[in-house]
């Protein structure tokens, strides 16, 4: 097994494709030395030598002399050698591993510089600040990665060698008098060399290597080792990297920008990664080193002319400088783009006027950058429609739909809480604590902040005024989550911390207490809360015509169909321009709500006899036909999925004493016999109470007035010519008998409608199969069942026995102990719930082929979960209707995935 | 195929086994034919021929002719003429199914009785009133079941004919002025046969037919379609015997008990159907009809002079006034008993002087009979010890373990409302509303039921000094359910016609108000409420010696173990003198709610630091070391499986005022901060919010504090010589990396303890499987966990997405509507839960051969489940004390079941 890779002089042994084995660094430096791009020379050990060295503590033997003939050619290259007295030869020791680690892994610079070497190199540089400075960093990175890390040395004191080497170097500038190290002499430095050496002597008794073998062979070991370190096993266990990929290590020439006003360095993106926009774009510095540009001491200069700004224009650019230099790199720009078919974030360091190129990758970009760059590569044909779709991540398309706390104004903000990231973006506001406090000022023109402990329907119209909604309980697919992403609203739940004081108009967290009125910012991305105003980020909707263009990509790849959740006609307006092909969940309990409606709703649910609540419910007719006439002329000719009642019915019983007067009067009962049927519809566990189909079973006059108003508004829209399809969906359904029961209803009511009115229509009658039983016996249930959804939020609560609005309490624990990798409501469960699914899929299709499948539960929207739906040969999801461009992207992803398997 | 079997003179073409052709009646008609016993001959058309009539409407052509030469057959030994004027024939036509359906069908007697054949049988008889007894009443049977019922022609009036002969009828004996049937002369007779005849043509426009032959076919036919009558299709649906078994009819010698002094006519037992005992034991009525006998109009005289009671010492015995007869009865009694080999319930008829037997059938008998009867048999080698076991049901023995109410008294009283049956048995009581109340009560000597909207742990105290509970709401496995059926105690769930209110002790259920000090009779076993104090049968503790003999014939065949689920030592105790071999459930949370420990549990919860809260947990340590000590020598050396921590933690936070004030002070904290506290406890819905094992997962302390209880108990009992087998089991799991957090804690303290005591011992960590993800995942969970027991309570709420709590609102009209044919929380639903834990069972043990697996859910002790639990593998049921005896018998009839199949 080869274990070194040489790269220099314009051939090198490895290429691009060999990351697994040369690291991400090491792969791309040999691409690049073979394309002739000028790389210092140097070497790549494998990510195998990593882990064989890891789990038996020596190296091959042969790795010795491979080393020495692999140093041996820089040599050659650079007409220098390691550890000569006049032309030493320097070299960095970098890690490198499949996937970037920033930051995780050490890294050894200046290795070679020994007593004996100074003074050649100072001859040569004629620069022994220069040089110096070089030495006094070596001994600092060498004592702290090399002796004390790698090879466990203890410091006597306990306190870490490198912080005692910076006390002394705080206490010489305090002695020379000056501030930053740039003022420190030559001979300071060459005093400050000395007192390093001594003091590592002293704390870890053991004298700093003057010999280059061991501080090479000392460096590698440690950077290998630095693979099994702390911060990198954490890092991999937050990111899933595996733990036996193991680091490359590269060693490769020193190559310096700090040796005077003809040497710089910088750092560039071959795009502008904020914008997309097809410009040459980057920082550098004259005469300074690579971190120099990234540690923001000094202010870095614009690389090139056209991308100066106001404040930058009084600064030079590397085109007016060093044109040649300039040219050069941006030949190599092209190059690199044309090679790599993606933009790419460069490292470059110009030594005495010769330009060396340090690193090439695959350039970080946001959301909006992203789209563009993908969607202009594509159209001047670098790269195809299939990888223009996969280059954008759903995170990024997310990005430019939704204002964001500006990720700066973020930084070192005082968070006052966290909870669950339950609709994404950030907002500004002040608190209320009430709907209707909601509602009234933001009539006044406040922006504000609905703070609740759980929100419920008779909230909406104060959701609907505030610019976020925050909750102290709930999970991500509580009321207040779902209402808000619908809305495309920023929205944090189960924000345990927040105490809650409706009647004093006032909140605690710990001991801070925040009052109506005050501002607060929530980050809804990431669920955190902030007290006061930080800066956001609006939409940027300039990037439309390239956002039109993704989404048209991804329409011609993607397989699944996508609907929208949507239950008024705005909003199925605004799920179609957002490209949803139909409503896969038209819940209708909110409709209940209405003013208007709502003391029929109730008189229909106290009414004790079968004729009492027949006439309640019957009056609520008229409005559910116009909600449906509604709906589905919004959604013309796409299909609508109306979900028949849901929910428990005490939701609609939270009455204040006049609407318990007014209801009593109309029914004609006692106070006293209201409030015990009332109470008698409260339960322990609503979740698995008396709702759903249970309801329609219970009352079947409810089912019995749904589908009529269902049926006589398809009848009107289909007799004026409008093309309707309308999907019933029977709720909750655990055993078959209960579909066959509420499915004669409906279509009992169809076949009445179709011969009163003389119209006829088709219509399809199926049920949303969110219960482990449903799943267990859906050949049973598809016998007469058109069409399945799968509603995982209820199926996955079931499946996990969690309530969705109880999580709060533990979920945040489970995800930091390790115990669940993400939140099973967010993204589903595959092993789980996903066997479910499955197995729903096969036996509803056993026993009828064409079975339509969708799935309307949150997960409709999260891309991991539409990947995982595709594979089971769903024919559709339905999400959001902000969730519905992401959906569309996702799919498009996850048929690609299919595709490559 | 053949239609019509023939019987008579000691030979039949049919026998016993051919119920399905002949049904019960003819092929045991057939049988005692063939065995020389004296039948009236006749023959049976077969359930074949039935269907083949009611899906064809006719019959085959070659009827005619075969139930022609079956009469000439029967002539000829009878030596009389159907229609023959001198000498007539008269035959009976029954209906017979497969299975019993008593009274569902219909009966014509008397066929041949017409005006030419009249006279003959008068001189015959020499009886006229006899005849014209006959006579009216085949006008009135053939008018009401052949003319309008089967050949449906509509009485002119609307009103049914049987009613207005009937009122012919009573119209004569008001004019005669007479009260009885028996006082009218047979010219009265005479005459009221002409005035039904007239009715007959008047009201169904239609003659009775003076046929025969006509008599005889529209008879057949009435019988065969009365299989399809209402009355019978709703109890097959019932009972679930299938629509196409059909009936066979029987055609049979009409004999007669009602001609004079020397005929008779009675129904007898071969032994005492209420005690078992071996004595042959029945009633019988000079000069009657077998109607008579059970009418209940005259009182029957006792079979034999060796049963008669004080009631009946004054009544002449068969043995008595005709002692030959009786021998030749009790002869056949002995032949019967000895061929069918189980107890028989015969009906005879003595025609001036001769022995007739009209019937014979297995005999209905009650639990205490039933286990006498097979014990009995058995000792006689009558039958194996597998039939023994098999001939008592398991409703029959529980039977034997409770008070009942007296099924007479029930007979008639007023029932005050219906709830779920919850726990068996009967109880009277007065109504006390608080569990304070009730013990004060039962102090003071009062008999007393305990009436709640729905109970919890803080009633235990109550719940135990009552003779029964009651509740509103809540189902078979709420707390009050689960509570009393662990002490075998009447109860009565999910009554919701209750409206109660405690604070002015009364309740109402719909317009009755009851009081504190009302009394109440409950009948747990069918659910039944009634106010008033009725009568009670207590359990016959005389039957000890047969129910032991049967358990230990149980033991023999059964496969599955036996434990029971208890928590304290007194109820482990009585779990095993009901034969219990080991816990398979003892919940740990009841012990917290002690007095004593409330507090510190309280502080525990509140607590807010670590430290804090493992101070207030280590507090409980000594308390939880005795509870195990109690428990694990009582069943010693038996396994006892112990559940860690599992509900919510709200459920101990019930606080009065004076509570929190001690609380706050003990924890230093504001009264605000702890009701705060407390409010964030709750949730929405706690049967799937924090509990279980996410409670060990948030607060590992408690994990720790119970393992090390557990483990000093055993170190303790171990070093004392006591054997004893913990085992731990971690509830609620979905995941296997919930489980493993868990176990690892437990490991950790019994190495400890271990290494602390200097004390080995074994022990065993497993968890519960209670959550459809665990079955799903049982293989990653089982590869650590080294036991399962299914909780079936739980797993059924979350299969079905149903509250146990809750599903008093729908489940009732779920029955009824025949949506679900059972409680899956009283037998398991074996086609989706069954199919879950099957699941659960292969994937666990196909990482794990020697998994043990067991249930601890109340499906424990139902017989149905236990046939499923037996026949998936499990290794033992575990279910209360009080349904051990039950569990036994079942566990052996599935494994006769299974041998069987």
């Amino acid at each position: 097994m080869k274990n070194v890779y040489f790269f220099g002089d314009g051939k090198a042994e490895g290429a691009a494709e060999q990351k697994n084995t040369l690291g991400g660094k090491g792969a791309n430096l040999a691409e690049m030395t073979n394309l002739g791009i000028p790389v210092p020379p140097g070497f790549t050990l494998t990510t195998n030598l990593c882990m064989d060295y890891l789990d038996h503590g020596v190296y091959p033997e042969v790795l010795d002399n491979d080393v020495q003939s692999a140093v041996e050619k820089i040599e050659a290259i650079m007409g220098q050698k390691f550890g000569d007295p006049d032309n030493p030869l320097l070299v960095s020791i970098r890690s490198g591993a499949r996937q970037s680690m920033p930051g995780m892994m050490e890294t050894v610079l200046n290795v070679g510089l020994t007593k004996a070497t100074i003074p050649g190199l100072i001859k040569k540089t004629n620069n022994p600040r220069f040089v110096y400075d070089a030495y006094r960093r070596l001994i600092t990175m060498y004592s702290d990665v090399v002796m004390e890390k790698s090879e466990g040395i203890k410091p006597v004191s306990g306190e870490a060698i490198r912080e005692q080497l910076e006390e002394i170097m705080d206490h010489m500038k305090n002695d020379r008098g000056v501030s930053v190290d740039i003022d420190l002499t030559a001979d300071d430095l060459k005093q400050l060399c000395e007192e390093f050496k001594e003091k590592v002597r002293d704390t870890l008794g053991s004298e700093f290597p003057d010999d280059p073998g061991t501080q090479l062979w000392g460096s590698i070991s440690a950077v290998f080792k630095s693979w099994a370190g702390k911060r990198a096993v954490s890092y991999r266990r937050i990111e899933n990297i595996p733990e036996d990929w193991g680091t490359a290590v590269n060693v490769q020439t020193m190559v310096f920008g700090n040796m005077g006003d003809n040497s710089a360095t910088g750092v560039a993106f071959t795009r502008n990664p904020a914008t997309g926009e097809n410009i040459f774009y980057g920082e550098w510095l004259i005469n300074a080193q690579g971190e120099d540009v990234v540690a923001g001491i000094r202010t870095p200069y614009p690389l090139n002319s056209n991308t100066k700004t106001k404040d930058t224009d009084q600064l030079p650019a590397l085109d007016e400088l060093m044109p040649d230099v300039y040219d050069q790199l941006d030949a190599i720009r092209t190059k690199l783009e044309n090679h790599y078919r993606d933009m790419q974030d460069i490292e470059f360091t110009i030594q005495d006027g010769k330009l060396w190129m340090l690193q090439t990758r695959v350039g970080k970009r946001n959301g909006a950058a992203a789209i563009r760059i993908a969607c202009e590569m594509q159209s001047t044909d670098l790269i195809t429609v299939e990888e223009a779709v996969a280059r954008v991540t759903p995170d990024q398309l997310d990005e430019i739909m939704h204002s964001m706390v500006d990720p700066a104004s973020e930084t070192g903000a005082a968070l006052l809480a966290k909870g669950l990231p339950a609709g994404p973006g950030g907002a500004i506001g002040q608190i209320v604590f009430t709907a209707d406090a909601a509602e009234e000022w933001a009539k006044n023109g406040h922006d504000v902040i609905l703070v609740r402990n759980e929100t419920s329907p008779e909230d909406v119209h104060g959701m609907h005024a505030a610019k976020a909604i925050l909750t102290a309980k709930g999970g991500v697919t509580s009321h207040a989550a779902l209402v808000a992403r619908g809305w495309g609203k920023c929205c944090i739940v189960g924000c345990s911390a927040l105490q809650i004081n409706i009647s004093d108009k006032k909140m605690t967290v710990d001991d801070k207490i925040l009052k109506e009125g005050d501002w607060l910012t929530l980050n809804g991305s990431a669920g955190k809360v902030y007290t006061g105003q930080l800066d956001l980020i609006e939409p940027d909707l300039s990037m439309n015509e390239h956002y039109s263009k993704l989404m048209e990509m991804a329409d011609q790849i993607r397989k699944l169909g996508i609907r929208a959740n949507a239950e008024r006609p705005e909003d199925a307006m605004q799920a179609r321009d957002f490209g949803a092909k139909g409503i896969g969940l038209c819940r209708t309990e909110h409709m209940f709500f209405d003013p208007e409606r709502i003391l029929a709703v109730r008189e229909m649910i106290i009414a004790e006899s079968v004729e009492r609540r027949r006439e309640a419910i019957m009056k609520l007719l008229p409005f559910q036909r116009d909600d449906f006439k509604g709906i589905l002329s919004a959604m013309s000719p796409h299909p609508v999925t109306i979900r028949l009642l849901d929910p428990p019915l005490h939701e609609f019983m939270t009455l204040t004493d006049d609407q318990k007067d007014e209801l009593a009067t109309e029914l004609n009962i006692s106070i006293e016999k209201l409030e015990n049927r009332i109470r008698g519809l409260e339960e322990l566990n609503p979740m698995l109470g008396h709702r759903g189909c249970r309801l329609g079973i219970a009352y079947p006059e409810i089912t019995e007035m749904q589908s009529r108003a269902i049926f006589e508004a398809t009848a009107e829209l289909t007799a004026a010519d409008v093309s309707v399809a309308p999907e019933v969906m029977i709720p909750l359904v655990g055993m078959y008998m209960e579909y066959d029961h509420q499915e004669k209803i409906v279509r009992r009511v169809a076949d009445e409608v179709i011969s009163e009115t003389g119209t006829s229509f088709t219509y399809l009658v199926g049920t949303m199969i969110e219960l482990p039983r449903a799943c267990l016996t859906a050949d049973e249930i598809a016998k007469h069942a058109e069409f399945f959804s799968f509603g995982t939020n209820d199926l996955t609560q079931t499946t996990y026995g969690f309530s969705r609005d109880d999580i709060g309490g533990f979920l945040p624990q489970y995800i930091e102990g390790g115990i669940l990798d993400h939140d099973p409501f967010q993204s589903l469960d595959q092993t789980g719930v996903g066997q479910l699914m499955q197995m729903g899929v096969e036996r509803g299709r056993s026993v009828r082929k064409d079975l339509k499948i969708g799935i309307c539960g949150e997960h409709g929207g999260d891309p991991d979960s539409i990947e995982f739906f595709n594979r089971i040969g769903l024919d559709y999801v339905s999400c959001s209707p902000f969730r519905v461009p992401i959906a569309r992207l996702a799919a498009a992803h996850a048929q690609l995935k299919t595709q490559r398997q």
